[in-house]
């Protein structure tokens, strides 16, 4: 059983947290903490917590993160490179949700962040929390950084391609669609329900901020260069991603083989039988994500579709299954729910 | 451990049933019947349960369902009453979800769901499922009728009233407001999505089928005739029911107290704090019922507000629960999930 | 061909006052006011309207109002009681859309709004613009309290009933559901997307700000007292509403033949054949209430279902209704609109 | 003023034409068939008609269609190419808003649509009704074939690219997103709003029938062969097309002044200014096509964005469209609706 504080547990990822944790057998929540809500219970933010969780915001002044064993920053980027260095120094494990610790180049950070960077040794120590390329290194670290949600789905449905050299890695294009919640639970006209529901738009056309994060990561696995075009698109639900990916291919192979042999024994990630077309509530509320090869009408286009929930797997499924490997529980500790379908 | 089977699974309750008893430690699945779809695994046609339920839909009349030690029927009005009687005397217990033994009074039922009735007798010997009224009963029961989800609502925001005397229980008024999900899985026009969605009509003005069932359960519990006006609506939304319920005052009382004390002890009744405003969301999921009393300006008519997850408190969730009172199993196991919000 | 102006087009009954008076064939938008977004063209700010309307928005101190006709007023309460006046002297038309000027008791008004009300004396004038209660007022009208989206449906439901004497009055229910565009488009957390979306709630159970306006009307309308209890709830739909109101029946009538005629005649006044449930999106975009009248197994509680959208008949169409009656056009000019089905 | 029949009223498409012909001013409905609802006032089918439009469905073989001066198939692909012929005999135009006169290659249609073709003669006669390439060719037209939704998105946002030799032809990406009514009225279980609501997936990843009318189209315009990779979304809204189009330039030039140029002059396609990002609300029920061009992080792939109404642009209002230009009518009579938003 471990102590597990969060810090920020305000927004959509804080309590998708508590949702998950409040059922995990090894883990007690010891600490949550926000400025604003500081003493108010959290299932009276949250009502849906009402008899699962029972414990109250407490102010982050007050509130001794360092007697945690593992402290998840929820917050808004920016805050996490400040906060974190004390919490590990006192011996805390420290799982980012934010972006602070995502890319390595400090000057690609400070640009798409538009801030100066806190703690750049930290950038150097953390791991990326990906389990599906990382899972040694997240064992031993100290410091995760949790990926984003679409690129989490993004560099799952690519690995396979850039580990190899089956398609033209120069131009992949990844058309992605998003629930509105992976905006956040920020008040803003354009998230509101009279404009996003019934309405369907692309966004962030001219660049977004999960383009370095799967450049990085793509290259990293890839151990070359990859040329990305990434589109991220709004869709009228609440959560879930699809990212629908294309590529050229330029020598052939069993794609489908190539992806199952890829992701056997990884348990949260689901190659689907060939043909299969998957739905975001496939993955409702669940850690998985489900994944699909397509070559549309025998061209020479390959493409992969990839669902995930962007709260679960995009964000606090993926912070759990961190915090099961670096603290040797069994890696789906606490992540068994089935997506709620319908 | 228990061997469950399911009647009937490729509906919405079915698959319901099958999230909830996939994580129920002492549950074994051990036959779910369809005859359209014999042979398929269960997670072709639902994939929301791949890598959690590993059983294919079996042919009925192939299937043993007397080595089960409970079955489920998930199946539409008029199956049940025929297929019981077999399953109960080969030894197991019958939960059945439909409505096939929900009325006590024969030509009742015969008028409302417009058939004959197969089996009388089992319905004198059925438990009516709604353990906050017949724990005791449902305890020592053969054969349990599951309420309907409009019935778990509507009488759990009515019973501390009718149990006691402070409203006109001769002009109660119940207002409802479902998800789509509750009309099931059906391809019908109406249950289109663009039909459906963006929009909202109230529907079986005339007289819903729950009206009877809600009425035996309140005069069961008060010990005299109530009168209700009952009119459903349809949400676009998937889950959830809101009864908003009307009562005019005719003695002056702390309703708060009353609904506190009438629900003491429930776990799965949650009686909200004054001044509440349940959401759908907060039980999405969970096997919660959310009550709120209101008494609007101070006037001299009563509110109360009650949620439920349809598909859960109103079907598949209320069934586990009846299962586990049924076996001795401590009444919320398996049944610990927190409601998905966002 | 009159000049219209429109102070504060920004929010929702702005740019639909804005889709109505385009295609309205007497008209001409002579300015449109915002003091944040004076110089942005109006189809910037809503690109629903390019190629359609041409106008910018001005900053209200340099717009000499008084050069309209016609002046609509689409802002927050106590902006109009304010302004009103001096565009009144100028010799324009005013029609507020805002609660300025709806309530003739000053101090409901302040308890209501919680402000001091500007212009006492200009309330004392104004014409409530409900046209199937005031059409002749409305005619010789400088000012026109343009009525609430819920206080418009539920009179209109309510109208038949508190004229005459069949139902108890002092007990009236009127259980109302709207659209989340009803609440305008302010950036508040509990109107994003991911909390209003999939769910369903009431609100202001305690009292909301209609509740004097309805009481007031039907006061009015049937010269003695009513006693309602009005219970909103937000449906997670974009446009429209449907109050469900509950009567209890105190003398016999036919009451779908008093409908009718009272109703006879009103373009946008639709009683419905027996036995209809009517839908929202039957109105969706269109200046239609559509009404239903039932009575429930037969039994003494009448239930009256009227639809309406809330930005139409709820606000801007009805605004424009008024323009036309008041300055003489044929009532229906400019409204011939087709709801959007689907 | 002339008279029009439609054939097959009581889809999605036929009612839409309803809404558009019902405030045409040089528009009478003549007739309206529908085998199953012969007798039936359309208005009764859809209520959001009463008021607006009194006639009612007649049967097929009762009906004089060469009465009309212009005949609209609203049908099922497969109604039109056996019924076309005698009405066009008759000496009425035929405008067909389904498949059946769409792809000039025989054996090509008979393979997606798996039916025989019975009258190849009236394909080749068949104008395909794209005003904005066959603007003349629709002029002198008996026979109109009206573009499918997905193609006319597709098509013009491509138009300008196949036409000159800027971006790599061959490797074309059309991923397109559409509203559910896209289908049709069916009653289909993936159509439910249960299954469709909060979801999102691609379908016909392996091939979609408006692939080959694009290509023939853009072949036509472009007077060369395209390669294209098109897989189409389902989201949930009820209305609405965004196409996301991916190009690879291989030669430079001012892609917005290339489209801006290319619909100099068109009354129903708005080029957008650079940056904009357009949302399908934005055309909700109106006859606007609106384009944007973007260049994401100047790389070298152009992203084409364009979103139309289905129902509109889409179906009903190109039809109202090339039946004005078909008959001499101002191009835009009739379709001034602006769009519904929010």
């Amino acid at each position: 059983m471990i102590k597990v504080g969060i810090v920020g547990g305000t927004g959509y990822t804080g309590v998708e947290l508590l949702r998950l944790l409040a059922v995990h057998p090894d883990v007690e929540i010891a600490a949550i903490t926000s400025r604003g809500e500081s003493g108010t219970p959290v299932a009276r933010m949250f009502p849906s917590l009402r008899k699962r969780v029972d414990v109250a915001f407490t102010d982050p002044a007050a509130t001794d993160l360092g007697a945690c064993d593992c402290v998840f920053f929820a917050t808004p980027n920016g805050v996490a490179m400040g906060q974190a260095g004390p919490v590990l120094e006192a011996g805390a494990k420290v799982i980012d949700l934010s972006a602070d610790f995502r890319l390595k180049d400090i000057a690609t950070w400070e640009r798409w962040y538009k801030m100066k960077h806190a703690s750049p040794e930290l950038v150097a120590e953390a791991v990326y929390g990906l389990p599906e390329t990382n899972r040694e290194g997240i064992r031993g670290a100290r410091l995760v950084a949790n990926p984003g949600c679409y690129a989490t789905a993004v560099q799952l449905a690519l690995l396979p391609l850039v580990e190899t050299d089956f398609v033209d890695r120069d131009h992949l294009v990844a058309d992605a669609k998003s629930g509105v919640s992976g905006a956040g639970r920020k008040a803003e006209v354009d998230l509101l329900f009279s404009e996003a529901s019934d309405n369907f738009k692309a966004y962030a056309v001219g660049g977004h901020r999960h383009h370095p994060e799967i450049v990085q990561g793509l290259r990293q696995a890839g151990g070359k260069d990859v040329g990305l075009t990434f589109v991220p698109h709004l869709v009228p639900m609440i959560r879930g991603i699809l990212a629908t990916v294309y590529a050229r291919v330029t020598r052939e192979t069993d794609f489908q083989k190539l992806f199952e042999t890829r992701y056997e024994g990884e348990a949260f990630v689901d190659v689907l039988p060939p043909g299969t077309q998957p739905e975001t509530r496939w993955v409702r509320g669940s850690n998985h994500c489900r994944i699909a090869v397509h070559r549309p009408m025998g061209g020479d286009t390959l493409v992969v579709l990839a669902v995930e929930d962007n709260l679960v797997k995009g964000a606090a499924g993926q912070a759990v299954q961190n915090m099961n490997i670096a603290f040797g529980f069994p890696e789906g500790r606490g992540l068994d729910q089935v997506a709620l379908l319908p």
